[in-house]
């Protein structure tokens, strides 16, 4: 992890501002002979493309995304990748600039407006520049690829919480997934944010939420410990998501009021010889290493910081102001970070599974 | 994050078993003509020592450390670090390997055994070997080197949740971390935890705990957008530690039940003429850049998984099998979490800090 | 250096082969705040530029460079650097990969056919995909950043002998490297290598050659010993250079041959007050580390492998079969490397300016 | 390659200064279940030794090292490697830090004390504390390991050039390696070395050399372009190693000087139905990833700058002295070359082999 490249073997590096020409990803280490395409990246792009219903930002964006590199087509019209850096390219289409000339020199609170300005003396404000979540359509793209690194992984999240509404988690059902424009594998509760969320909407307010993200098929050994734990990467590209403050493995937090025996997951032989463990409260990883069991992540993400209410800030010249953010935005970016949690924990997992192949054969 | 090295600038790698001869840690890229010493380094390495109450690990380890490298000693007397790497040793003397060897073949539920096994095909099994918590001595030693790398920063821990007793926040006190076996920051909490965990201890049980770390003086523009932001290194770290289940940053996931007016840090100017943060919802960090608030981080140990109740298990073989522990371990190894939380995050401190000064001046 | 990313605080990624549809880099780390311009990138892309004399490969390429991240246009047009990645692009126009198709399957002797079909199982043929020299042109633009990284440091490269033809150095005039087509430092040297070079492209066959490079006013102190040492870095990236199979600094293999009398670089104060080297025999780097003098390093290009004669050789199914390269080539490619070779240095004295910076402040 | 730690997957950081209490490695990312030992590290660690004749430093160091973590004691008492890092220590005994007195403020023309004391400012004068040649026992140990990592390979070097005195390459002969001082294949040249070397040994001066290393058996596949190409790394780990001023792959410069017909190494199948190549101009190495031909690989090392005659310097101070090192050194460094080039050589190879393992499976 370090400045935009993240991964080891499976290393991505993304690029791009909000309001600039374009923004990208390249995908390097991927092993070769993978078949790849651009329809096949596009229907990861599309879960996560602003503008699909109310409820998310109405900026209008194709989303398209272009091969640049790293890939050979075959005579049937194939692309089969080589081994070499692949380049994925989204060109922006729907900047509107001006929408942000009157936060140039004012802090939006809970923004990156002040830091990046105390960092680096200089910003992109439009739009958020870098700190943008358009950048986050990169990483989408890239963990398409990543998904066809491990054989038989599948990698699915949900939205779990939307302000203080949780799901009801005895009525989860996948294939509720697709049925609501917020991901939620409740379809009761999936209307109650309906009509919560149309509240938040009018009031030009915003909400948090809680995603999780849910890894099946994962090889056991995959984590390098001590310092590249599988749990740890995962933490690490979950919380590099704008807006999240909080990640979670298995029994998360609420692992610290459990006793050790309401914590263990005993183990059993199964019927087809293999071991098999009565629960998952550790969410299919111990010691940093992945068991065979579900990988189970959760992170919180917060408001978004532009809503209508005036707050009080200052300017970078030092001047006390109001503040209040008229742009096109997402009254809970929550939803939209699921296809994008999913791309993290795709990552990290072939990542990983490269070096354990590469450490142990 | 790299197999057992982290940090990037200041780069720390570690070394060793829980039953090996010995452990240690290469302390890499540390500024030099900065002194230190093993007195000062051992002050650290006393707090997280096992031993200290009955309400943890009853192994007896001086937890000694010796400086093998990476300074030059001075006409009088004093240490100076070069710029070269600082290796550390800390002797292992207490080790009694034979109460091992019933679990050598067995899988202790909510233990690494498995995991390591189904890894590498081999497992040091005494003492849990490399997932051991006596790996955690090396990273305070190294947490006490980084502590001096950035002036005026201040790094302190405590508990703040055992088992479902959490403290009550009104009632914080720093001074009182010292006057109770648990870095309790609550006094009144300090006697009910003592009571509960003493229960706990006598039925041979374990309990999970959460522990908050609050860095002070970190000065405003660290952290390297998008993938090595300054929350998601210290998730990567905090998350690093066994144990370790969840991790917050600032209001972390109670920020998903929050509107963005809640949430939002209002700013103003102070009276010094800089900006100030009217909240820290944020906890110190905003895109991934640190603010010159304070950063708060907690994160959520899980009970460890050695408890005299037997528990459904199996061997290596495959044969079904009872499993208890009967080695000397924690009730709540949360507490000694807290001065290896605080290392973590001066450790991450540390790195951005170099990081930062070296790409922006 | 993994993969296609180098550099530790100054990093650059390159993609994209030489048939695809466009390469490019990702510069990361770049501090912010300092101009950039697509022509003043440009400028150096047009030394390396394909198709400038007889004496290179006839393909045409007009390498416009375009940056899609990472700066922010003032007011006045400028474009400031803004701390985030910086994407360059290339577009490929003059592909004309029919004329690759019957080494599709055939192994070129000395080129990277077979390592490529050999560790990949696949290979983009086409103009020999990512191992065409079309790649140094990201090189090449990253390079025109890495010289606006550190203030005052210049640093420039000669062709100092092809073939057997090596310069006559008392004659190495700076100023007659662009009165010839060879970056050639020595007017008389170069009328003669017009000839030589006449013949040999007329035979259609190659030659390989020498190149130097000097970094003038790079800081003392710069270089990471033990294993990031200033010297080493700059050998790593030279020899990554296509075609390149050997690297010196200062005395280099001449070294072998004197004794620690002839080759100590004495020491005196100048008139400054500041030290002052009698000689340069250790080429500006002494223990990994950066001394003030001028850094000189010399590389050794291969003859490019692509001829007209026949050669012996196999195809992927392991038929014996004549091979000769029809496509357009450079009968000597190490003219071409002199720009490349500058991109290379000055790259890794911005990233160890960088690191330096951050490490010792 | 960052500050003290090389490789990728296969990764080893080495610390320790000349006259501190110890030096030592660790070695990460080793895969499980290989045997090593301390005898078998110890063999290679004896053909470094300094003073096994009168050619090298009189300095007596046992060099015995200790394996601390990282492997797992059998019951037949062999060490298994447990795929979690060996550390490796070797104490340094036989110090006189006060032989090194009067350099304390003087720099020594070709040593590393200017430019670590304008880098760091500070330095460890004694024997040239980290700067000397006693870390590359830590290689040479790193090394012994990686040697194991590839089934079937065999790394060994020879010295070739003395001063100005080559060897005559028809007379080649591994076997007379062990029978000389020189790890000379060529008897006869040894011969005239030790009467050359005699000279240069009483006359207090010193002589560069140059060296060769051919590593057979290695798979082909391994490196990874463009970035880490395996001649790039192998180049830079030689120039790592102190006193090395330049490096060749296969002809090396040699290659400038040949034509494109010349240098090519024809293919044919083999009576084994292999791939064939009838020459080795390129040292194994096509492309940046190796071809299953041997690996050959040159490196000139510079005279000790550590001779009797008096040379003009400055102090710390800026005063102008005249300095000459009285301490015990080597008349010819180069010879003790040898084991550390193997070393680099073998590291850099086991690191490509798992990572070659990791992205190709």
């Amino acid at each position: 992890m370090s400045h935009n490249t993240f991964g080891h073997l499976f290393r991505v590096t993304t690029w791009g501002e909000s309001h600039g020409p374009a923004l990208g990803a390249a995908v390097d280490g991927c092993p070769p002979r993978i078949e790849i395409s651009e329809a096949e990246i596009q229907t990861w792009l599309d879960k996560r493309k602003p503008g699909q219903s109310r409820f998310t930002t109405q900026r209008r964006e194709a989303d398209e995304v272009k091969i640049l590199s790293g890939v050979m087509p075959q005579e049937d019209g194939r692309l089969l990748t080589t081994g070499t850096p692949i380049a994925l390219e989204i060109q922006n289409t729907d900047q509107r600039s001006k929408d942000y000339g009157d936060i140039k020199d004012r802090y939006r609170p809970g923004h990156a407006d002040y830091a990046y300005d105390v960092k680096y003396g200089i910003r992109d404000y439009r739009g958020g520049g870098r700190s943008s979540a358009r950048e986050t359509a990169a990483r989408v793209a890239a963990g398409a690829i990543a998904r066809k690194v491990v054989p038989g992984v599948s990698v699915r999240g949900a939205l779990v919480q939307v302000g203080p509404h949780a799901i009801d988690r005895s009525r989860w059902n996948w294939n509720e997934i697709d049925n609501n424009p917020f991901f939620c594998p409740d379809a009761e509760t999936a209307k109650l944010w309906e009509d919560y969320l149309d509240g938040i909407r009018k009031a030009g307010s915003s909400v948090g939420a809680v995603i999780e993200i849910v890894a099946e098929g994962v090889p056991p050994g995959l984590g390098a410990p001590i310092y590249g734990k599988l749990d740890q990467d995962i933490a690490s590209l979950l919380m590099s998501i704008n807006a999240v403050k909080g990640v979670e493995i298995g029994e998360g937090f609420a692992a610290a009021a459990l006793t050790g025996e309401a914590n263990a997951d005993e183990m059993r032989m199964g019927n087809d010889g293999k071991p098999l463990f009565l629960s998952n409260h550790a969410g299919g990883i111990l010691g940093g290493i992945s068991t065979g069991q579900p990988i189970v992540a959760r992170f919180a993400v917060k408001p978004t910081s532009s809503i209508l209410t005036p707050r009080h800030s200052i300017t970078a010249g030092g001047e006390e102001v109001e503040v209040m953010t008229k742009g096109r935005h997402d009254p809970c970016v929550g939803i939209r970070a699921v296809p994008i949690g999913e791309a993290m924990v795709a990552c990290a997992i072939a990542d990983h599974y490269l070096r354990n192949r590469g450490q142990n054969g």
